[in-house]
Formats: structure tokens, sequence, C-alpha cells
């Protein structure tokens, strides 16, 4: 397609959305796309007000997705959109998802993809039959010096890999521990809106997509250990994991909610016959490797000696510090990529940006974690 | 005025520079402003392609910024721009500027103000003759746990401050320590382009106007020894300041670029008679505190409890880094709150942003320095 | 007993040792102690030679830890010592022990303390049958910070405890990743003289017993994957460890001595309800507290509000270093006040030092580690 | 001399002494030596107590130094002590430490050297004539990777040096900023006891000492700015310091005591035209170069590809913590390996430890900057 500014609908994000406002930014951030239109909330006057609030034509704010995806359908080419960030609860994300790509649009999806394993596998194959980009938005792989860690993996700096730990402490559900939650107060521990889990579906499946991007790994077995601190949380808010990668490398995975103080810890260690690295997202522009000496070495973000696709995700020098949008965008960044290039899934190659198939590996780890912490209290095999 | 996205013009900030596209993506990122104009580069052409890259309509890509004032001045209210961005090399700020407050533009320049301190006040007396918004890019006092910093000093917790010690190191000069520079490769060390001061002006200034922010306090009297180490620059590449401040306070400021290995490593310490203080450009999201018995207590920015320009200042909660492009944005969201309450530099109050008189004491703390360094060699009272 | 320098004897811990000089320089470091007699290598030569570099009396320097706790228990009482330290690999610290423990000495022994669970228990009851002091040097727990931190629980500070998370990362056996072990090369991967495991006997120990001492709970049961990746080694060079202990806290244990790069990372991190903390023993001298804000606060080492235990165990005031041979100094300090009290091991409330209980729990642990990991391959129960 | 313990008396250090037993253990640390006999406080009660709690044998235990040096000297030459300690108040250094050195013993003294300049070279000419090993406790360069800085920058891994900043912020005297000292309760503030300065003659010559170790670089002239913000406080409490240097290099000295929750803050930074480095005693185990684009390598104490005066001053592996104790006893070291082998101050090659020379710079430096600070408030060249 010719070169030109992308137009994108948004779903969910309206006034009060934590996550919605960040994909605005990010997505407009490189001046590559600007949102025309949304349905912005399930509440449609809510909707309306934030689109007001946006600057939005008003004839373009919805009153729900089904309604956007019909009548942007039937906008001349030059004027509809090209794609849809979906930023809904969990509960819509297959049929927000699956209407849209079969609707002629691309799609860009918050995750978790879907609510259980099944629906990852149904969209997968709707993405192929539609042939539309969809990005799925591990945000922390746009991180530069994520990108320059799996470059340095692959170049064999690291020697072969051990040991993997890669951790993801929060602690705002601690602030729950003592009063409880409802799902009436918390769609995130009802079942029904969240999903066959709470903190491995919210965040484990990050530390699994990272610990995948940086190091190549996939996961053979494992042996969980999920608990729910918070009363009232009928859903997991801390998991403990035992990980057998193939190929012989172990490691440790470790999602919690409920880790008081932490506030957005996901960092990650690889350990190799020849070197280390660690990374940790709290402190995102710096990747750090360790020889067998203990000698360490730290790489700053923009780094001119980075590979390519570390500098191609970094605005600014070493020492301007570069945060989460950034990091959205570069994701957003590779979808466009796709988009202009009139690609869809199936022609990934080159394209940096997390895909359908990340969506059904999370589920598939999701599900493995509760087989193993919950039906077989044992080490269980990776389901596909 | 009505409500509704600000339009901007751009002064130069073409392909390759930059800091342009930073300033795009600040002012933009709020979704309160967009780019609709510019003359992008002192190359017609140059402009004209980086008009295209950033798919502007070419009618409003002019060929400098003479022809861009006269012709958005013509256009109609609800068309023309509101306010233009200046990111050009510092000799052309103070014509630049001029010309657009006389036009009637409101104006975001970046720093140094001016090449020197008489241009300083004279261009202070445009921005007051025509009542329009000045803002100047002191970047680095948008981020939110600088505003955080200040409150707690304007709130008393550290008592009477006793010492304050503002550091600037850089290191991006050492690499021409061996082969040295011309002005032609490097307009930063041509006093006709650069003006006063090459170090002191490009980011001294910035120390300077961080420990203002920060602790209130005017500095008195200052002694300076400056420093030129790259061969063939005629400017100063580093220097080291001795500052009294009014009411007793003493303190240090030192700015560097030939710093080997330094990124951008501003910060600042303030000690007080109850607490102390500490923050640090390259990990900005956070402040330090420290009391009588050492005990370290350390903020985050997006804390709950934190102040609310802190708060306003920050988009995502604690652990989800930010970094300078959104420390920048926040001063552009000054501004514009400024420009749609129609109230110009006279009327600040409540606007948190820095001003003209900002410009003029960054300014004349250039020229003390160099007085101190140069002419006199000894202590000398802070130029007004 | 009259208050006086205690005299004490080494077995083990000559030319060549790493830990021997560490224990003199600690046992000595306060002046309550100094050695006077020992049987330094299991090579009657070089332990001649190791006694006249410690400017011992040749008649002291005995030929092997038989004769030596034959003739010093014929010495006079003001001549003959009060305690042996036994720095010896693993397979002779039962019969080292219980020789000296036997003959009316005091012993303070490095750990693990026996090659496996049924000697512990054996030389439990003869520390109880004897009636002298047994004090193992889990050195760890000497340190300042550790004492703090368990106060801060004790006191409530940190609420109920739901998750703790003790790590220890070493890197040195990754230098033999490449070429190999052998039992002759190393004593450490010959089960005859190491006992039961590497990794786990070595440094696991240490992880489960900081942990104990710090939050006071017990390993109720657990799951555990060991690994040997180095070539030659029979024993664990690795191992992960998801634990449950008491009361429904629940936590990750691991150690390694792959971990390339790492070089002794002990750390630990407690979640409770309240507040969460953290230690690492490379930066020993400051503990971390979190709130449920996220609000950081670190105390240091040395600090006059921290708790008795704490002040006691510091020589100099915050901001000057103390290491883990002050920490070693403390453990030793806690077993000369039991001795000079003529307290053995039943009577420990108020001596601070680990006994012989610590080294029954930590051989415990080792072989349900074992189980968990080889025999059973799946969760057991803690064994006694 | 034969190889043997060598034998030490103590000169103040009695009970409730900050720094007596300090000295104590570092010099006794490693088995070469052991203090024998004291003069331990000016109160001869108070000494006679001090001695027992230390088990010296009381005949050894004296009324004054002066006693001490006229009895030990009477002694047979296998019984009498080859060395004193010195740990008195400031004024008594100069006296205490000719006595002994006339007397004819070896002398460890505490900086700072003396009273003044004059006293300072009248003791340097004591030590030339008496030939005795005269050391200076500039603890703070008996760190390993102290060491290893100075090793870099003399094997030219910094290039040429370009700046150097020196910090030492303490924080201890703000505890009196609001209810300030008396002459009486703080003899640090009597210019009779403590000599010219307080905070620069306490730990400005340590900032001094520490850069000029380092970098082998003198000081050409400086200008100065001293503070005394405590109430009733004599002498300075705050001081910072531009500095040149011979051969072109700048810098910044700094040292206070009134910054309010610093510890015992000093740490170096070295700028040169290849790299710079960084050292910092609170964490004192690690050295980290940069490199001219950023990239930061940290070394750790213990490293075996250290140099081997590091590796000599080390006496554990790398991540175990070693501390303050450690430095001052390889001052100790560097001091008896001279005394064992006859040789004064006058052939100090290869001994490293510092010196009579030391002292007369350090009290050089503190005149130079009482000079530029207060009576000629202006630059000055540095006092020989």
């Amino acid at each position: 397609m010719e070169k030109r500014k992308l137009r994108g609908g948004m779903v969910g994000g309206g006034i009060g959305s934590f996550f919605g406002p960040v994909h605005r930014m990010a997505a407009e951030l490189d001046g590559q796309a600007e949102y025309v239109c949304g349905a912005l909330s399930a509440d449609p006057r809510k909707s309306k007000k934030s689109g007001a609030a946006l600057y939005l034509d008003p004839a373009r704010v919805y009153k729900d997705y089904q309604e956007m995806a019909v009548k942007e359908a039937a906008l001349p080419a030059d004027e509809r959109i090209d794609f849809v960030t979906i930023v809904t609860p969990n509960f819509t994300h297959f049929d927000a998802a699956s209407t849209f790509l079969e609707a002629g649009f691309h799609v860009v999806c918050d995750k978790p993809m879907t609510c259980n394993l099944a629906e990852a596998k149904k969209l997968k194959s709707i993405v192929a039959k539609t042939g539309k980009v969809f990005a799925l938005t591990h945000t922390y792989t746009g991180y530069p010096m994520v990108k320059q860690a799996r470059y340095f993996i692959q170049q064999g700096l690291l020697g072969e890999i051990n040991k993997v730990v890669v951790e993801y402490p929060q602690g705002w559900l601690a602030n729950f521990l003592d009063e409880g939650v409802t799902t009436t107060t918390m769609w995130r521990t009802d079942p029904k809106k969240a999903g066959v889990s709470l903190c491995m579906g919210d965040i484990g499946i990050h530390a699994e997509n990272l610990g995948r991007y940086v190091t190549g790994l996939k996961i053979e077995k494992l042996c969980a250990d999920l608990s729910h601190y918070i009363p009232g949380n009928q859903l997991d808010d801390d998991g403990n994991i035992l990980v057998n990668y193939n190929g012989g490398a172990k490691g440790i995975i470790y999602a919690s909610q409920i880790s008081t103080g932490e506030e957005n810890g996901l960092n990650i260690r690889v350990y190799g016959t020849k070197q280390s690295l660690y990374w940790n997202q709290e402190n995102p522009g710096y990747l750090t490797l360790k020889n067998k000496d203990g000698i360490t070495t730290r790489y700053s973000k923009g780094n001119r000696t980075l590979c390519q696709e570390a500098q191609n995700a970094t605005r600014l020098p070493p020492g301007h510090p570069e945060g989460i949008i950034e990091a959205l965008a570069n994701i957003y960044l590779g979808a466009f990529k796709a988009i202009q290039a009139g690609k869809g899934n199936q022609f990934i190659a080159g394209y940096d940006y997390p895909t359908v198939d990340d969506g059904v590996t999370g589920m598939a780890f999701v599900e493995t974690v509760l087989a193993s912490a919950v039906s077989e209290r044992k080490w269980v095999n990776m389901l596909h």
C-alpha cells in the first residue's frame, strides 16, 4: 500500500481506562498512525463522552464494537480504518478480534489473547483464514535491550544456555489482603470475565513470553504451585514454577501480584556456559552481562555498538530514558510495517512483533500451569 | 478558547535532526496538539522532503520561518497554527522567536534561549509586549519526581537548605579529544552559531535551572573554572563552579561534555538541616530522601502518596518507566494549558512550565560564569 | 568461668586452605580468643609447616586430630584448649567433632555438619550427652542486617508472611563446564568425601538456614529439581526448589554453582501482608523494606535505631563497611559467650549462634531435596 | 630481622574509643602482630581498666605515653615492643610520635598527622633522622580496588587524565545543626585540640590523599570555599574546592560533615581521554570503568585478573565482602613489611603504606585551603 498514516479504531480504552491511553500514545508516537474512531466503552454514553475527550468525529464513536465493525467496513477505502486496538476485559478479546478480522481489519489485541487455550487455537485459525495482521501486545519484548539480549544469545555470546530465571513480582493486589475482593469490585477475579487464571493470565504469560523471546527455548515440562491469598479471589494471585526446557536447560518462572511493595518487577537472568545476562524492566535501558570471572559489563540503550534491532527500537541517545510507552510503540511499529507491506500473520519473517502464535503458546502455558498446580499436583508436559 | 486540539508548526527539526522528533512526539503525546506545518530546514528542499515524511500538507511546508510566519498569519483563524516549536541552532532562536511572537503566535523554544544576555532581555520585553505564551524547554523540570523534590522542599521536609550539588556530566565530546573539531564540522563550537558558550550554554544552564526549580534558591555569587580540552574548540567544554546562594546556602554546579563514558548524568543533591534529597536523570522515576540517621527512603513516580503536580505529570503506575519524551510532554502540557486559558507569560501562576524569565536567568548565569572564569578569574556577583 | 581469652585449636585450615585463615581472623578478631594448637593438615609435614607460619608452639602442632584430642586433654586446665575449630572436608566432620566433644572440648564446626542425616542425628545425641557447646558456622546469620531482618519480622512489621524467596547463585563451577572434573581434582564432587550432595550440601543449606533464621518458618513439604551440568560430577551442581511452609506461606529456594558470573549472591526476599524485605549478602550492610505503596526504606548497619542484636553485631558506624570476616566473628562471639557461661547446646536461650539442631535440619533438608528430585520426582514431606 | 609476630603498644584507644578497637583488629588481623602494652587513656584509671579488658599484662599498662616510651625502651630486646599505634586527639600526635620515634620505636599514627604544616615538616625531619618506619593511616588507600584503580591509571587504560572529582560527604555533624556544639562537648571543634581545621583536617585530607594515590597528580593551585554551619563551631564543617593539577587536569574536591543523611561517602571519579573510572568507599569491593561508548565494566575485589597489589590486599574470593578493618589491616601489613625488612621511611620503594610525606602534603593541602577560603578568598598556589 501507499505510505501514509494508518487509521486506527479503539475498542475499549475510554475515560478511566488504565491501558487505553497508553495504547493511543504508543500507536501514534512515531507519527505513523492516528485513531479516528472507537467503541470506547460498554456503556454507550461513556463511549460518546470518551470520544469527545479524544476529539474524535462524533459520527465515528460507536455504541459497540459490532456496530463499529459493520459501519467502518461500509466506509470508502480512503476513509475507513486500517486496524483496531482491543483493550477490553479478557472475555471479549476473542469475539472482538474475530469480528474485526472477519470484517477485513488488522487487529492489535491486549493480552491475555483469550480466556483459554481452545479459544486461542480458534482465533489462530481465523487469523490464518483472513490473512490479516494480528499483533498481541506483549509490550516488554518491545524494549531495545530485550532485543539486544536476544541478539547476544543468538550470536552465541552466552554459549549453551543452562539456566533461565524469569520473575514477575507485583504487589498491587496486596492492598486487598485484608479486606478481600468480590467479582463485582474486580472483574479480574471473576473466572467468567478473566478466564481460567488471574495472575498467570495477566502477567505469568509475560514472563513466559519474555523468556521465550530472549532465549528461543521452549518449555518441555513444568511443575507449578499456585496460591490465592486474597480473600474472595477464586483465581490464582501468585505462582511459582519449576521449568524444564527442550534441550536440557532448566529454570524458574514466577509471577505474583501479592508481593507487597513490588511495582512491576519483571526481570530475567540467563546463565550460559560462557556468560550470563540480566535485564530488569524497571530500569529497562540497560543490559548486563557477566563473564566467568564475574566481570560485569553494562550496555546502554542507544549505544552505537548495539544490534540493528535494538537501535531501531530506540529514539534517543544513551542517557535519555525511554520507557514503556516507547516499548509498546515499537510493537506497533512492527505491526504497522507488516500492515504497510500488506502481509498478515503467516508471513512474519522480519516483522518483529508478537503474533497469534505467541497467544496460543501463552494460553497453553497457563493451562499447563493450572494442570500441574491444581488437577495433577505434579510435573506435567507442556500442552499444545 | 474552545477546548480543541491545538495546531502547531515546527521551525527546524527536519530529517536527521536529533531533537525535532522528540519535540513532535512530546507535543502530540497526550492528544492535545498536532503539527500541521513547518519550516523544517534551512535547506528548502530538505524542508519539503521532511514535510512529506511527516505527512504534512505540502502547501504548509515553508521555505523558511519568515515565510511561515507571514503565510500562517494570513490563514483563517480556524486553520492557522496556535504555536510554533523552535528547534534550530542557537543563533536563530532570538529572531525566530521574535518573528512568531510578533506575528501573533505562541512559542515553544529550545534552550539556550538566545546567544547572550542582551538578546535574552530583549526577547523578554517582546514576550511582555505581545502577551503571548513563551515556553523554554528545560525538559528536566518536566519529570514528576523533580516536581516532587520541589514539593518536599516547599513543604519544609528538608528544613533549611545548607548545600546544593548539581552535576551534569556528559561524555560525547570525549570522542573528539584526539582528532579535535572545526566550526564547520560542529556548529556548537562556533561562537557565531552557538553563542558565548558551548558546555555552559548547552547543559550548564540545565543544571542551574534544575537547582533553582527544585530549591527556589537564587545564586548570589560564584567562582568558576572553565576548560576547553577539545582541540579546535574555541568555547568551553567543561566547567566547575563554586556557588553561594542568597540566604547562606552554598554549593557546586558542574557541567562537562568531556567526561568520558558519561551519558546524560544530570543529578542533584540537596542537603537541608532535617533531610537531604537525591534525584538522577538517568533513573528519573525515583526520588530518594535521607534523614539524619542515614535512613534512606525512596519514592517512585506514580505513587499515590505524591503531590498533585507529580501525579499530574505521570501517565502510568509505579514500575512502568516513563522517560524524557514524557517529561518534555509535561512541559508542553503546561504551555498548552496557558495557551488554552488565553494567558501569556505575564500570568504564569499555576502554569508549570519554564518561561522567558528562566531564559534570562540562564543567560545571566552563563555570562557570570564566563566573567568569573575568563575575564576576572575570581568570585563575581551574579549578573542581572 | 573466669573471664579470659579462650584458647582454641584448629583442625584443618593449614597452608593453602581457603576458609582456615578466615576462621582464625574471625575467632580472634575481638580479642576474646587465640589459637594455640592445631592439627592443620592430613599431611603431618604440611601441618608442621602451617603451624610455624602461624607462630604456634611446635609442641602443640599435632600429626592428626586424634592425637590432638588426647594430648590436649592431658594438659593442665590452665593450658589446654577450650575449643576446637573444624575446617576439614565434610566426611571428617562427624568423627572429628565427636572425638573432641567426648574429650571434653567445645566445638565450632564448618558446614555441612555431616555427610548425611543419620550422622547428624547421632552427633546431636553426642552433643546432648556431653553438654558441650557445638556451633555450626552458618556464617551469613552473623551479619547485623540479617539479625535486623529477623527482628523486624518478629516485631510484626511485615505482617503475616506469604512468600519467601531465597536464592544462592554462585558461578565458580562454571569454569569446569567445558573440561569437567574428577573426584581426584575436586573432593567436593566425590560422594565419599562430600556426602550425599555437592551444591545443596555446600550452599543450599545456607539458603535454607538463612530463610529459617530470618522468618522462623519451617518447611512442611517441597518439590525439587536438581541438575548436574559439570561433566564428571556425580553430585548436584544446581537445584531449584518449590517450598511450602507450615502455616501456609510458600516460596522458592534455589542454589547454584554453575550460574556463570555470579560470585556469592545469597539473597532473601520476604513478602508479608504489610511490608516486604530484601537483603543481599554481596552488599550486606543494608536492609530494605517496601510498604504497600512501594515506598522503599533502606536501613544501614550501625544505625542507632536498629535492634540490640544488630548493634551488638556491628563494630563500626554506618558507612564503614564490615564484611564476612566480621559476620563469622559474630558467630564465634555467640559461641564464646555460651562457653564463658559454661553452658552447652541444651541451654541456648540468648546465645545467638547456629547449633547442632541447625545441622540436623540442614541435613534433613538436603535429604528431602534429594528424595523429591531424584527418587520420587514429586512433592515430598520434609524429613525429620 | 627474624620473622616473628611483631609486638605493638597502643597510645589512646581505651574503653569508649571509636577507632582504637579498629586499629587493634586491623593490626592483629593477619596474625603478624599483637599488642602487648599501652597507655590507653589520658586518665590513668581508665587506662588500667582498658588494659584489663584487653587482657594486657597490668605491668605494661602505663599511666601515659611518656612513661611507656621510657619503660618499654628499658625492656630486653626480645620483650619490648616493635611499634606503637597512636590514636589520640590530633594535638598530641606530634609529641607522641616524636617521643616514640626518638625512643627507637616504629610508629603508626592516625590522621591528621599534626595540627599544622610546620609541625608536619618537623615530624618529617625526625622520621628521617631516626630512620624508623612511620605509617599514617590513610585507611582508604588500603582497599584492593583503590590499588586496582591506581594500577589501571598507571597502565594507561584511562589515557591522559582531564578531570578528577573526589567527594567526601558525611552527615554526622548535622545532628548538631540545631543545638550547636561547644569545645568541651566536642574536642574536634576546638582549634587547640583539633588544629587549624575540622572537616578538612579530618576528612578533606582523605579526599586529597585518595585522589593523589589513585591518579598520581599533584595539586598546583586551588580555590576553596569553607563553611561553618554548626553553631558554636569555630572551625570548618564543610568545604568545596576547585582544583588545578600540574599538567593541566582539573577537578573538584569536596568534604562535608553536615551533609544530612550521608554516612561515609568518600568516592572518586577520574576522567581520562580513553576511559573513566569510579570507586565508592561505601561499596568498596567494586571498581567501574566506562569507555567512550558508555559501556560500563565492573571489576570485583578478589578477581583473578586483577593486579598483584589488589590481589595481595584481598583475603577472600569475589562476592565475600571485605570492609574497612581489612583495608586498615592492609596499611598495617605494608608497615610491618617495612619493619621486618628493617627499613625506615626513607626506603619506601615497594612498601605500600602512607608515609610522613603524605602527612606533610595533607597538612599543606589544609593550610592552602584555609588560605584560599579565609585569608585570600581567591585562587592560591599550593603551599609546600
